[in-house]
């Protein structure tokens, strides 16, 4: 059997993620690695899922390990509710990671040839989720407050079926978008009558600054929405959730329950055990502080380490942080002779669904020691001053 | 927002399951149901897995909450591969449940317009992930050994991407394909060089006869390969596995990443942790012997109470039976006539990919009681008699 000639066009579209295959060139110990988005795992709180996972099997073995309803566990979907305003529970559905809420939203919703607004740059997963669906991107051009008003009208122009925006401590850049813009992001929206995807994974990890509305509290009629147990508690549950209007839910059930019928029971009763149990607010100072502290380690060591030229972003939260390195310096070169110096980071190339974005580059300072950052950071400091001298000279 | 407006093409074709509309008129206490496909919860290995559970959260905690790689937990990996011959990891990929495995598959393989050749009947959860690939289907007729040479041939004439096949314990018959006829469906997949998709979820739990091998074993070349942990353990961790060439698994592990970007990790460590203690051989026993126990209550009571003209068939593994009325009586209608009488069964035109069967229902004599099949044969039985009597007088 000659299986390629059996593919489907869309297949095509299919790219493997550039930064798993950088993870594969960052496994040797002596690397130092900042490309991987992992949460650390010394904030899993292993001891409280493990009594859950002991009691929900105890008391409830025979519903959590049975098939269930497509729409998800009803108390997880209650307390998920409870997380906004005039929410209720046929408002939410749990998926199996935001990944899955990606797929199944571009499932109902895009077909060949749409068009789709995403900032430049932008979530290198949902470009993945969306390109088997052959849409088209229209890029938006993003600052420090996150996307450029006059940029996404011109992109709204373009009629395009979905504006994907990811408010809170972006991933890749760490930037939050300015409450100013939120209102400008949904008042444009509504006079284009483009839907918005509001992908919320890190909203919960701000370790400064005031919290600002969620795109959802401030247009429910115009945001599905999309939060994740992944950086809050752990990822390797893959639970996520849906919050829309119940129209919006009305195909992605269908869609839901023809991908994979529904997200594992056993997880989710675990995670609501968990969270209904009050230590989510612990947990998520423990997660604050932790991250934060990181930052900082980052911050100082970039200010002590990197050469002139070379710009970065400075989160408020999350686990990203974002080089500028001059104009015409390829960070997807450098990434290169950084592993060759045991140092790792995810060219921002990947991020721009237009291609440009060369001369960046994304950090993580979620799972590295302070002292590996700092060791981390003069390495780059290193290779940078190697390839800007020629320019600055 | 008009969402409606909005949706994708493909959404149209998304329909909800029968099934579970059913089972909505079912959930009053009063009712017997037939109708779902839930595995029996009593042989559930609650402790097994408890144990397995908490073992794992001590032992590698940090790994089974973290983010994990898209292919699967690699000795989950090696023991599927263990279960075949001539198969190494390369050749694994787990899944969220056999569901995602055909949603994987469809997404990989199938264009608008592309023809999928299904039995008539077949597993509606199939049709159901396959639907939003706006696939057309060619049915092939079906007997007691499964699909009939002459009308599968008929069926690949017309270039078709696909065969979709269950050769174990039909779901919805119960029918298992002889050797004969697997031999002959591989002869005629390879002549017209149609790739088959094997769905075996029911394989292991045979309670007579002799095992025979599975498409896979006869032509590995061939066969896309699905297998699951949901019958022979439980459904509720959502786990299953594609076996199939590693050219396959180059888009599946691509729309995988796309999809869900991996299944959850914990689950599968606890399931390995299970399977690889040798536990399973003695789970299989238990699972064997209790659906056993319970097609025999039914065949029983099928014999004492259903009138002239009605036939079905006698598994010899798996959950479900079917029977056929009449040709004229419909089934369907009957279903809510047994819905008022308190028992329930799924109509068989759901599993019908061209809307024909509508004299045939499934029965699963999976959760009922010996007493329930008792009771709710006899119900059936009254039921079915008192609209058989004006085709019969």
């Amino acid at each position: 059997m000659n299986w390629h000639e059996h593919l489907a066009n869309r297949t095509k579209r299919m790219k493997p993620s550039t930064i798993r295959e950088i993870l594969k060139l960052t496994q040797r110990s002596e690397v130092i690695s900042f490309a991987g988005g992992l949460p650390a795992p010394g904030l899993f709180p292993v001891d409280k899922l493990s009594e859950a996972a002991t009691k929900v099997l105890q008391d409830k073995g025979s519903e959590a390990l049975q098939y269930s309803t497509t729409e998800g566990y009803l108390p997880l979907r209650e307390w998920v509710a409870g997380t906004f305003e005039n929410v209720s529970t046929n408002h939410v559905q749990i998926v199996s990671g935001s990944q899955q809420a990606l797929d199944l939203v571009a499932k109902c919703f895009f077909n060949p040839g749409d068009k789709v607004v995403v900032g430049a740059p932008t979530y290198m997963g949902a470009l993945r989720a969306f390109d088997p669906y052959e849409v088209d991107y229209v890029t938006v051009d993003c600052d420090d407050s996150g996307m450029l008003p006059e940029s996404l009208e011109a992109a709204l122009k373009q009629n395009p079926k979905m504006i994907y925006a990811i408010p809170n401590f972006d991933n890749p850049t760490g930037v939050t978008m300015s409450l100013e813009r939120r209102q400008k992001l949904i008042k444009l929206a509504r006079r284009y009558n483009v839907p918005i995807y509001e992908d919320n994974p890190y909203g919960e990890l701000r370790f400064e600054g005031e919290e600002l509305p969620r795109l959802y509290d401030l247009a429910p009629d115009l945001v599905i929405y999309a939060g994740t147990f992944s950086k809050i508690m752990v990822p390797g549950f893959r639970l996520a959730w849906i919050v829309a209007d119940p129209e919006v839910l009305v195909p992605i059930v269908r869609a839901k329950q023809a991908a994979d019928l529904h997200t594992s029971t056993y997880t989710q009763m675990i995670a609501h055990e968990v969270l209904s149990s009050g230590f989510l607010d612990e947990q998520i100072e423990r997660v604050r502080s932790y991250y934060k502290a990181q930052r900082d380690v980052m911050l100082g060591a970039l200010e002590t380490h990197m050469p002139e030229g070379i710009s970065w972003t400075r989160p408020t939260g999350g686990m990203f942080l974002w080089l500028t390195l001059p104009e015409g310096v390829n960070a997807t070169e450098l990434a290169y002779e950084a592993v060759k110096e045991n140092v790792a980071y995810v060219p921002g190339e990947a991020f721009f669904a237009d291609g440009s974005g060369e001369n960046t580059l994304r950090l993580s300072y979620s799972i590295a020691t302070p002292e590996e950052i700092e060791q981390g950071m003069a390495r780059l400091g290193e290779v940078f001053k190697k390839h800007l001298e020629p320019v600055t000279a």
